[in-house]
C-alpha cells in the first residue's frame, strides 16, 4: 500500500469527515446556501496566501534542487494563476478584491494554515508535505467524487465551477504529482516510528481541514 | 501612553472580550459548570507545551545575551515549575498525567498556540512578544479583577487555586517584567507602520485567546 | 540619505574591501588567473542554490501580498533562469554539470550564505533584505565600475561574459528595484536601534562577500 | 555500530582531521602559542552565544516532552553555567568582559555556528543534534585524548584548565547523554537514504571545526 494511501487507512474516520463532509455534497447537489459558500470562499482566498507561505517554506526546506523546483512551481501557481482565478470566481459571486483583502480571518482557517506551517517548519520537507496533503491531495479526490455525482455538472448547478476546476485535468494532475511526490519522500525516509508521528500530523491536518468545511456551514445557519 | 497600553486601546473592543470573558467571571463567582473547567484544564496543559517552544523561539530570536536568559527562564520556567504544577491542579481534579497527555488538542488550542508560533517565526522578537502578551500579560490582568470580585478568593470557592495562581505576587512579577520587556522593545523598533502590524497581530492573538475561554464554555453546554 | 546609502556610508571600509576588490578588477582588467574564476565560478554555482533559499524565506516572512509576488518572483529567476546562464557559464569554461553538483562547498561560501539564512529567519523580511544587498545590489555596482574601465568589455577580455552579464540592462533594473524595495521597507521600519543592527548586519555580510573573492584569488595562489 | 560511531567512520578523514587538530595536541603538550589560544578563546564565547540559540532550536524543534527537557536543560547549562566559567577562564588570560563582547566574529565561528543553525532549521531535530555532534560529543572525545598524554594535566601545562574541564566527569557525561540521545533518535528515525544526507551534514559540521582549531593556529602566526 502506498505511503498515502496508508495515511488515509490510518486517518479514515478523519478522512471521511473531511472528504464526505455534508458541505461538500451539497456543492455536487446544488443546495449548499450561498452565504455559505461565499464565506467559504472568502477565507479560502486568505488561506492560499498562507498556502503560497508553505510553498515557499518548502523551498527553503527541500534538500534536493529538484525538490526545490517542484516547490518553486508551486508557489508561482499559487500567487500568479490560482489568486488570480479566485479572484474572478469571488466577483461572479459579488466579493470584490477589497472584499477579500478586509476580510477578517476566520479561526478554522488560522488554526489549519498555521498548524501546517508551524508542523513544516518543525520538522523536515516530508513532514510539511504530510501536513499539506489533506488539501492539495484531498481537494482532487473530493472534486472527482462530486463530479460523478448526478447533476453535479449541470449547468444549473451553480457550484460547477468549483468542482470543474479541482476535477478538471490541470488539478487533477497537480494533486496526481503531489501525491508521487509524497510517496518518494515517503520510501526514502519513513520508518516506523516516523509514520506514527506523520499519521497524527495527517490526521490532525484532516481535522482541520474538515473544520473548514464546517465553518462554512455555520455561517449559513447564522 | 506605554505601547502595552496602545496595543490594549486599539483593541479594546478584543481585549475587553477576552478579559471580561463568561469564563473568567464565572470563576469568581464559583458558578463554572465543572466540566467547563476541567476541558479548559486539559487543553492548557498542551497550550503550556507549545507556549514551551514559543519561549524557545524567542531564546532563537534575541538579538540580545539579556533578552536570551529571559527567554531561556521562561522556558525553564515553564517546563520544570508551571507543567508540574499544572499536574498538581489537574490530579485535583482527578485528572492524571495519562488524561494530559492522551488529550485530543481543541481546535481553539491549536489556533492560537500555532498563530503566535508563525507570527513569530515570520517576524522577529518584537512580533513574538506581542502575539505572547494576551497569554502572559492578560492572565494577571484578569486573575487580579477576579481575585477583587467579593467571594472569589473564599474557601467555598472551588477556582480559587486557580485565582490565587495569578493574582499571586510571584505571576503578578513575572506579568509586570514582561510587559516591561515589551514596553522597552517597543521602545526600540516601533514606527508607525510597525505599530498597526503589532496592532493587527495583538488583535488577532486575543480574539484567539477568547475563543480559548469560549471553547471551555462551549463544553459545558454539550 | 536613502537607507541602502546610509549603509554603505556606516559600512564604507567594509564596502570598498568588497566592491574594489583586487578580484573583482583583476577581471576588468583580464587578469585573473583562470583557476581563480573556476573555483569562485563552482562555489557561486552553490550560493545560488543558497540564494533560492533565501528569497523563499522572503516570500515566507512578507507581511504583504506584494512583497511575496516579489519575492517568488527572485525564486523563480534564480531557479529557472540564472542557474541555467550558469550551468551554460560554467560549460564554457569546461565545467560540467555533474562538476558543479558534485563540488565541495567551500566554507566561505558556506559561511555567507549560512550567515544570510539565519540572520533572516531570526528577523523579520527587512533584516533578510539587508543580509542579501551586498550580494543582490552590490554586484551590480561592481559590474557597472567595472565595465566602465578601459578594454573590461573588449572581446579579448574572457571575464567579458560576467561583466556584461551584471552590467546589463536586465540586472542592473532587478538591482535598482531591489534597493527601492529595501528603502521603502526601511522607510516603514527602521528606528535609530534597529538600524544600528542592521548595519552590523549589513557590514557582516559585506566582510563575508569579500572572503568570497578573497576564495577565489586563495584558489589560483594553490 | 551505534549510529555516532557510523557517522564517524563514514567521515573518518573529517574526523581525524578534526579531533587530532595540531591545535588540540599542542595544548596538552603546552606548545600551543599563546595567541593562538586567546584568539580562539574569544571566538569560543561568541560561539557559545550561537549554541545556546541551537539548542533553543532543540526545544523548538522537539516532537517529545522529554526532548524539549533535555534542550532546554542544554540551553540553561550554556547561558547559566558554562558561560560564566567561559568569563572567568577568560579573565584568567587578560581579557575582560568587555573584549569578548566587543570582539568581531571570526568567519571561522561564523561558518560553523550558522551552518549548524540553518541546518537545523531546514531539518527536524535529529539532523540538528548531528550537526551539534561535532562540538558537544567530539570536545569529549578530545579532551579525554589529550589528558591521558604525558604532562598534560601537569601543573606547569597553562592549558590544563581547558582539558580538565572538559575531559572532567561532569563534561564527559553530557556528552554520553549526547551521544545515547543521538542514537535513540537515530533508532527512531534513520533511513539508508536519511543516514547518507546526516553523514553528509555531520562531514560538513566536522570540517567547519577543524577550520575553527586552524583559525586560531593561523592567528598565531600573523
Amino acid at each position: 500500500m502506498s505511503f498515502f494511501e496508508r495515511l488515509k487507512t490510518q486517518g479514515s474516520a478523519e478522512w471521511r469527515a473531511y472528504a464526505e463532509h455534508p458541505f461538500t455534497t451539497a456543492m455536487a447537489d446544488g443546495t449548499l446556501p450561498e452565504a455559505a459558500f461565499r464565506h467559504y470562499l472568502v477565507q479560502d482566498y486568505l488561506f492560499l496566501i498562507e498556502f503560497a507561505r508553505a510553498y515557499a517554506l518548502a523551498v527553503y526546506k527541500s534538500p534536493r534542487l529538484a525538490d526545490m523546483r517542484a516547490a518553486a512551481a508551486g508557489v508561482s501557481a499559487i500567487l500568479d494563476v490560482e489568486m488570480n482565478l479566485h479572484v474572478k470566481l469571488c466577483a461572479g459571486w459579488g466579493l470584490s478584491a477589497r472584499d477579500l483583502e478586509q476580510a477578517a480571518p476566520a479561526a478554522e482557517m488560522l488554526a489549519y494554515t498555521r498548524y501546517v506551517l508551524d508542523a513544516g517548519m518543525r520538522g523536515d520537507l516530508l513532514t510539511l508535505q504530510v501536513a499539506l496533503a489533506p488539501c492539495v491531495i484531498g481537494y482532487a479526490e473530493i472534486a472527482a467524487r462530486l463530479a460523478a455525482r448526478d447533476n453535479a455538472r449541470a449547468a444549473t448547478n451553480r457550484y460547477r465551477v468549483w468542482i470543474d476546476e479541482y476535477a478538471g485535468a490541470p488539478y487533477q494532475e497537480v494533486a496526481a504529482k503531489a501525491r508521487a511526490h509524497l510517496d518518494r519522500l515517503a520510501d526514502l525516509y519513513v520508518t516506523p516510528a516516523r509514520e506514527a508521528e506523520l499519521v497524527a500530523i495527517f490526521k490532525e491536518a484532516t481535522r482541520l481541514e474538515a473544520d473548514f468545511w464546517e465553518m462554512g456551514l455555520r455561517k449559513a445557519g447564522e
